[in-house]
């Protein structure tokens, strides 16, 4: 482990909970050939600005093998502690580090179409930090208060700075009635400083219902002051690239309808985790990789994922 | 208490959940002068057909002196037990009867412009059986569950058939994002007899949090359909008026935004509660009046808010 850091980004340190800058580029440089037509300048100012960038139907070819390896997934992982339930009900809520147990979910992440964007936003090789389903199932599926997920990584897992990126694709359709994605646009350019301290294994219930690093109440009318919150909504098969810091949440859905994504987040080779900038163990290593090693971009000989080999497909 | 009438609509006596069709007309005949303007042929076509009617800006000029009467309820009304708050934290949640309390909140729901809509539907003289103030804090207002009013009414308060209307008035804007609610059109056409058997005091929980007459998902896949879950949203000072069975419910409001609504549940004086249609003790009063009275309008002298005596409006 590498000697710490000094922490840009105290939080959770029993002070009084207050808003600062960030002092971290949103988009760092990175000069590369086979990056340069990844995303048009247009869309870099937009991801600059916002904080998140969509993509419709990008990736809308993938949607059917991802359902099926997953719902294979639900069955192979059963009993393990990467499965997290509702916190009202036994409904399954989010399966961590697909990525590991799936070659079909790697070879996603690692297709240049989305890793190349990733490796273009934050300007260096990148590895994956977390990945993840989450499902919030049909009537059950329970709302995420709002938060930054950087605080939480920062806090618990020691992510020295603001240089990661989460990508993730639509399994289903994600409308305004099934729970989806809420953001803050313009909101990862602050920092809240939240209140409280963290206990160890807060995330063993946190996960279920994050109860610490939710701003207060007078802090995220500060931070939304005129900002519309937007609902990130998109046909399955859409992809979108939230950056690390923006203050998002989401509501239950009461629909009838699944609402479910695939998500991984990269993070920078260069801001590899530390020790917790808190007095916490680290989580355990399907929250946050604590062996990176950087993808590569898949060739496009290996770029399909209709004939993956179902003996291969899934390992752990 | 009169005979009981035979039971047409039973629910939660240990069977299994069915969808039985509804017995009663949506709209009763009622042939007096004074009514033939309230709504339009097709107000009332839409009403049948959908199980609600949203009348925008009907009476915005009652939405400031509301607020005002209602937040001085807060403090006058403290510590009594029509007060209930959020099931996650200490914030008011509802207060339950303010027509009792409040003068002006009386008036409100004897103008002729919100009564005889009431009178008209109905096709009788009628009653206010409940009324409530709904706030939904920012941040904390926790989403109310899919449910039939009438469900509960019958199963926990003796009211025989389907000859009500809830009429309300958003007392603040109702958008997508603070929570609004919810309604599946022509649901009312349509009853559920839900699993389960109710405990004496369930209402004691319920009002945090229902758990009972909420129908199973299989049952509220079918009740959907096709059809489209709507939002009701508008201005302040916009008007609903919803029939007692139509399944409704609402989500989590995470905005910074309140969404607070002014009801009032309008019970044909032919369809007065008797004993609960289950082995409960009725309610306490302040959910379902047993001393029901006819409303009267109030005549066009005594149709004003803005000179309400100080001294008399608010008394309990």
């Amino acid at each position: 482990m590498q000697q710490q850091e000094t922490d840009l980004y105290p939080s959770r340190q029993g002070k009084k909970e207050t808003i600062t800058h960030r002092h971290d580029p949103v988009v760092y440089p990175y000069h590369k050939p086979e990056l340069e037509s990844t995303l048009s300048p247009e869309q870099i100012a937009r991801y600059i600005n916002d904080g998140f960038l969509v993509l419709p139907d990008y990736m809308s070819d993938w949607v059917e093998a991802l359902q099926y390896k997953i719902g294979q997934l639900k069955q192979i992982m059963s009993g393990r502690e990467e499965l997290i339930t509702e916190p009202d009900s036994n409904a399954l809520r989010t399966i961590f580090n697909p990525i590991e147990h799936n070659q079909l979910v790697k070879n996603f992440f690692s297709h240049p179409r989305i890793l190349n964007i990733a490796r273009r936003l934050l300007g260096s090789e990148v590895y994956a930090m977390q990945s993840r389903v989450n499902i919030k199932p049909p009537f059950t599926g329970r709302s995420f208060p709002w938060h930054s997920d950087f605080e939480t990584w920062h806090v618990e897992d020691g992510m020295p700075r603001m240089r990661a990126v989460t990508a993730w694709i639509m399994l289903t359709d994600n409308h305004e009635k099934n729970g989806p994605l809420y953001v803050i646009p313009g909101s990862h350019k602050q920092f809240v400083c939240c209140e409280g301290s963290t206990k160890d294994n807060n995330f063993a219930t946190s996960l279920k219902k994050q109860m610490l690093g939710v701003p207060l109440q007078h802090s995220m009318k500060e931070l939304m002051g005129n900002k519309e919150i937007t609902s990130v909504t998109g046909k399955a098969g859409t992809v979108v690239f939230h950056e690390c810091n923006i203050m998002h949440g989401s509501p239950d859905n009461i629909s009838a309808d699944p609402r479910s994504i695939l998500m991984c987040v990269y993070n920078s080779m260069e801001n590899i985790a530390q020790k917790p900038f808190s007095d916490l163990q680290p989580r355990p290593h399907y929250l946050n990789s604590r062996h990176p090693a950087p993808l590569h971009p898949l060739n496009d000989d290996a770029d399909t994922h209709h004939d993956i080999n179902p003996a291969i497909a899934i390992s752990s």
